[in-house]
């Protein structure tokens, strides 16, 4: 968990602010929920491997007797704090339906919470910015999300980001196409391609007990394929053995051909993400300089009606903020004019308060400096803070603005 | 804790974005602290009753025997929720002091948590609004706080606000000048006067054993009070026996004067703010429309410095979010302008696409709406969600577009 100094918290809030409004012109409407949820529901399944990661929070009014009678800490919390948004999304959405439109577009831009181990790159609090369509079973909000997303990164100016896509229909498509029999492990494997190559897939497969055949013959198709290629009709049909789950096929085909104007879209039939509840298509965003996703998403028809017990389809896009603010490439907030008044403080504040006043009146930020003898120290300051100007406040006498430049 | 919905959301989201840019013009920045602190800085006795209201979060990891042999579920936990936000602040301040400037003016805008009882208008996630200037001991410190708040009110279009103040030292040098021994608990019964009126007051203070003198000497001074009066140098000297407190008199009789042209400040030597920790001028924020105040605040010279072991001067005004968005007239954000394509979703989507994307890029906010028999159900969640005018996507056909209104 990190502090935010001025200038980062800046940076993030510019940033969030770029997305938020990106989102909201593409007929996305933001939601909040709060920060805790109850237990059960963190629990429920929903959240796969993150379930265990979840921070739980005391019960109110515990007696001794309570304490010592737990043989668990989860027994001491009715509640936790979230760790994803998509938890939440269902909750909310059970809880509001009646209020939402048929088809609902949510934004959520919030912090969650997971107790990893401390290492580069992963933080116990960080933000991410999901959208969701729910109540959508067609193609139409896939679409809609790969286009409001990569309008976004463009906005922001991160122009070598890709799009990848696939099918869990297609994966498994491909699963029996080749006659393997436990889908779920096999594409546990199949997912650490990028780290292990097709030869450690390989020996990974046989490991787990596939059938030699069905691994030799999948290693002719992995070392016959090109890997993600740009998503048209054409390349996804040609990537793909004859025959292999044609509806989902056909319908990644339709997703491709409305995004290709509008985004950088490549298709991988071995793009698998790692949430289980994914019931069609998948997405991540790879970035050439990050060895790791700046997001993702998919299809999950089955989760969002799970504390309704009805299904509802729904599908999301998530991006991860911290990874993403790195990229960012937004001017600073150089429109606001940013002046700072250098005053003796032995003297009356009357015409101190007085230039302020204008000077915020006019839209300038405006920051007040005592004065020192180190004028020096104070302009270095002034610059690391990003003002750009600044007079000496004297007695009786107009402003005289200098240039701040603490080098000269 | 409550859901935001969208047309909810949209509003906290400007609000929010108001005060935080008026702060900014003010010369302010802001910063972000993790939720979650240590329990030991929670409890550290800077939070006055808060302390007792904060959510503790379980620690990882524990054992069986880690939990029956506590006695008490705050051994179960290393960190909790902030519970407000002058506590990180402190932290925060103590973290990274070497890069802030000498004199910081700290904007937080953020969620803190309490354990409350539920009860209308009290929520256990609400969001504080607070400014802070660490590092000036000056009266500038007070009268920027007073200006920007004020400003801030302003521009949310809160017109009603008062901002009354008094100072410590004047209530110390109150109770000194009518000889009363036990300053806290004398503050404690004067903080009721608005609830129980000066025979309650008068009823406590005997109560309490203060001396019979002092109490009908203080009663016929608060009998002649006229309450809150407007803040001049006069008005303050005129509400006061002579000699009181002369030197935090003369500081605040200069804030006044300071303030008179921007803010509608009052004076009020009864006011006392629950905290402990002020050492000087106190402020709080009065609404016609409320019984509760929007705001306060005040200087609090011995805290920011409690964690670096040193005395810094400090002065913070907090708002309640939760108070004022629902005060607040900002117009909505039909500067965007929002339409809505009504689709048949048999057809092609390659057109509602294209025309999509063509608005989207002209800065119009758009739904996409699958079209059904009942139109009247579509415009009507249309117009509720702030929509104002739709057209339908007809194969070949320019859009014709029709203004919402469900009513005709």
């Amino acid at each position: 968990m990190r502090d935010f100094l001025p200038a980062d918290k800046a940076r993030r809030e510019r940033v969030l602010s770029t997305i938020r409004s990106v989102y909201r012109l593409h007929g996305f409407d933001e939601i909040e929920t709060p920060v805790m949820e109850d237990s059960s529901r963190l629990s429920a399944g929903l959240g796969g491997d993150n379930e265990k990661l979840a921070f739980g929070v005391l019960r109110r009014g515990l007696t001794v007797d309570d304490i010592r009678s737990a043989t668990h800490g989860s027994e001491l919390c009715d509640m936790g704090l979230r760790y994803d948004l998509t938890v939440p999304l269902a909750r909310f959405y059970a809880t509001n339906r009646a209020e939402l439109a048929p088809v609902f577009r949510a934004i959520q831009i919030a912090p969650v919470w997971r107790a990893e181990r401390p290492q580069k790159g992963r933080y116990r609090q960080f933000v991410q910015c999901d959208i969701d369509i729910i109540g959508e079973a067609g193609v139409l909000a896939e679409i809609e999300l790969i286009t409001a997303t990569s309008s976004t990164l463009a906005e922001l100016g991160i122009t070598d980001a890709t799009i990848r896509i696939n099918d869990r229909r297609i994966l498994f498509g491909l699963l029996d196409h080749f006659g393997f029999n436990d889908h779920e492990s096999t594409l546990i494997t199949i997912d650490k391609l990028d780290k292990v190559g097709v030869d450690g897939v390989v020996a990974e497969l046989l490991e787990r007990g596939a059938s030699e055949q069905s691994v030799t013959s999948f290693a002719d198709y992995l070392n016959s394929s090109t890997g993600p290629t740009p998503a048209t009709r054409d390349g996804i049909f040609a990537a793909l053995p004859a025959g292999v789950a044609p509806e989902a096929v056909e319908s990644l085909a339709i997703i491709a051909d409305a995004v290709a104007d509008t985004a950088n879209v490549q298709f991988d039939p071995f793009l698998v993400r790692g949430m289980g509840y994914y019931t069609g298509a998948i997405f991540e965003v790879a970035h050439p300089a990050l060895g790791y996703s700046l997001g993702g998403g998919g299809r999950y028809d089955g989760m969002i009606g799970r504390f309704l017990g009805t299904e509802v389809p729904a599908v999301g896009f998530s991006l991860g903020f911290e990874r993403l603010v790195d990229l960012v490439t937004l001017d600073d907030d150089s429109e606001t004019d940013q002046a700072a008044l250098v005053y003796d403080p032995a003297a009356s504040l009357d015409e101190v308060l007085a230039h302020k006043r204008a000077l915020v009146a006019d839209g300038t930020r405006v920051r007040l400096v005592a004065k020192t003898k180190n004028i020096r120290a104070i302009l270095t300051q002034l610059e690391r803070d990003g003002y750009t100007r600044y007079a000496f406040v004297n007695p009786g006498e107009p402003l005289a603005w200098k240039t701040i430049d603490a080098a000269s």
